[in-house]
């Protein structure tokens, strides 16, 4: 039996959901009693080695400094992979906003390790029916806008031998229709339809047994464990989770990125002067107000958005470390890591724009064909 | 503005909607209460005999008496019939059952006259996967059964080369999925789908602007009224109607066809034995107790079954008046009207049985290709 979200609980704790994410009193996110209202699990070091034990290879930035913190089911999926069987990957994007920013690339980034470590298929659905159905979009808008979204995933760096994108729009019909009206019976939700693989002809026929791993951010969690609720109902394996925090707006822990504010979030289409502007100006400091008093008490890292951001994007382990000892002693000033924060993001900026002017639309056609996977588990 | 549905009424007043038909104080329907309740039109001699003009032919039983009574924006189609423009029609069935009665096959014979008569292309929707939705089907058994239905459709002689016929399970995506989002927009509510030329590129692709008649009975009224409002708001025509009256239970018109009632219909799998056994101790007579008050009275034809059968399934006109007047004036008795009876719907269950056993799965799967239509508008 999976925890339920307590209902009637007084209105100033917090609220996590698809819909809304608001912290107690407007503090921060409290992710340990989010873990123990949803019910799901923390994922220790031990895990975390085991993973690294099973991929031989060094975990993920996002595994290691546990971006993404909590899973259900994930010791079964690396049970399963231990004794040979396999699963595949699912993850998704409402392509409801023309650029990105850093936040959306998350588990792109995470997946893309996801799918090398383990080797596995990987599907990714655009839900353009849905921001159709409730942004004030038409079929012709939101079906662009999948296509331009599917470009920025792609310069990622997904292998087309191993990866299917599809949108909804292109996709609906026959055998995925089918699992919609299945599902449709239970709730009425149907990103819960690519978590079962006969919804996938093409790739898995015949092979209903295969399980999901579903990277995402914790606070999907409560629509999966709807998932989770319906899969035996209709005779399917439950989708296994692994579940991040949230990436944090320029602003802070408690402020939120808004496409009504593009100071709050670094775009892939801000360009250097934009990222260094931004940074410079709006990136909520944890230093003290005075050189004498940061000298003093040092930084508080729990706040400071520099060191957040570098904690995601900065690759090197002891360099981390070391900013983390200086800066918090106040031997490092803020404006010492904002500089290095402004090369690491220019520098993965500038390396995603180039990826993704290097996407053709015949890409986006071979990602995107209904065809078997030829690399899918090799 | 069409008018809505009063709300609030006494319980005693007539509901008929979709899901409900029940009369006042549990009497019989009061169409012409309905048509005002609806705000549909009546169909006025003026209007069959428009009908028999333009297509120089005798207009169906069932519409010269009054089966198919009322209608919305008929006179529209008819005035754009005239101008040599096109139209389609559309009809549909919600495969619940495997046997259908014959209060099922009235739209489907109406439908085919509609079709011969002004040569039109036809689309017949088997809304398998709102069976499976709301019934306790599997997608299989919903699926086995669209196709059951699918031959007794054909064995009411439809043309080829004029009809597309579709499951929900089959024929949902691309084009068709992208207005079922069109319309969810606004509301939650499918069949709307099929009433648009969009939803069907290969048979109308670019003439988003032919029109849709829909034969059906009053009781569909209700849900059409909502595509008609929804239609303008996603720039599309609105379809319009022709509407029929109830097919009266053997039990009387304030009795119910029930699949839990063998006796309250005839089916298309009843053996003739059946057929005489059903009608002789079953269909509610308005004769009189004696053959001596019977003589003297006549029969009350307002509730007499066996004559409202006739006058549904009896070709000749002259005939039927006979026995209006002589049954009317007690001259013809009970006995003989359902001996006739007995004879005519003999001979059209037969007629259907042989009929449907002549349809092969090649010919079904003719019916439900994707393709264009030849002769669509020839």
């Amino acid at each position: 039996m999976e925890k339920k979200e307590g209902e009637g609980e007084g209105e100033e704790e917090q609220v996590v959901n698809p819909w809304t994410v608001s912290a107690k009193g407007g503090g921060k996110i409290d992710y340990d009693k989010l873990i123990d209202q949803f019910g799901c699990q923390r994922i220790d070091q031990s895990l975390v080695d085991r993973i690294h034990r099973l991929t031989s290879r060094a975990p993920h930035v996002f595994l290691r400094r546990g971006v993404f913190f909590a899973h259900r089911d994930l010791s079964e999926i690396l049970d399963a992979y231990e004794r040979g069987e396999k699963f595949y990957l699912y993850t998704g994007r409402g392509p409801s906003s023309e650029a990105l920013h850093l936040g959306h690339l998350i588990p792109f980034m995470f997946t893309k390790y996801l799918q090398e470590a383990f080797k596995v298929p990987l599907v990714i659905q655009l839900t353009d029916d849905e921001k159709c159905m409730w942004k004030n979009l038409t079929v012709e808008e939101s079906q662009r806008l999948a296509r331009e979204n599917a470009k920025d995933i792609i310069a990622c760096g997904f292998d087309v031998t191993r990866t299917f994108i599809f949108s909804d729009f292109d996709y609906v019909g026959g055998a995925f229709y089918k699992n919609m009206v299945k599902v449709g019976k239970c709730v009425t939700y149907n990103k819960a339809v690519p978590s079962f693989p006969s919804s996938f002809p093409h790739l898995f026929g015949g092979q209903d047994n295969l399980r999901c791993l579903i990277p995402c951010a914790i606070d999907q969690d409560p629509y999966f464990r709807m998932t989770r609720d319906v899969a035996p109902r209709i005779g399917y394996q439950k989708p296994a989770l692994i579940e991040s925090s949230f990436f944090p707006a320029m602003q802070g822990e408690t402020g939120k990125m808004s496409a009504s504010d593009p100071n709050s979030a670094i775009y892939v289409t801000d360009s250097a002067k934009e990222i260094k502007n931004k940074i410079n100006r709006y990136a909520f400091s944890g230093g003290q107000d005075s050189i004498e008093k940061h000298r003093e008490l040092g930084a508080n890292l729990e706040v400071d958005i520099p060191f957040k951001y570098l904690s995601f994007f900065l690759d090197d382990d002891a360099k981390l470390e070391e900013i983390r000892k200086e800066y918090g002693a106040g031997r490092m000033l803020t404006g010492e890591v904002k500089q290095l924060l402004i090369q690491v993001l220019t520098e993965l900026v500038e390396r995603h724009r180039r990826a993704r002017a290097a996407v053709t639309d015949e890409m986006v056609d071979a990602f995107m064909a209904v065809r078997p996977l030829p690399n899918m588990f090799n």
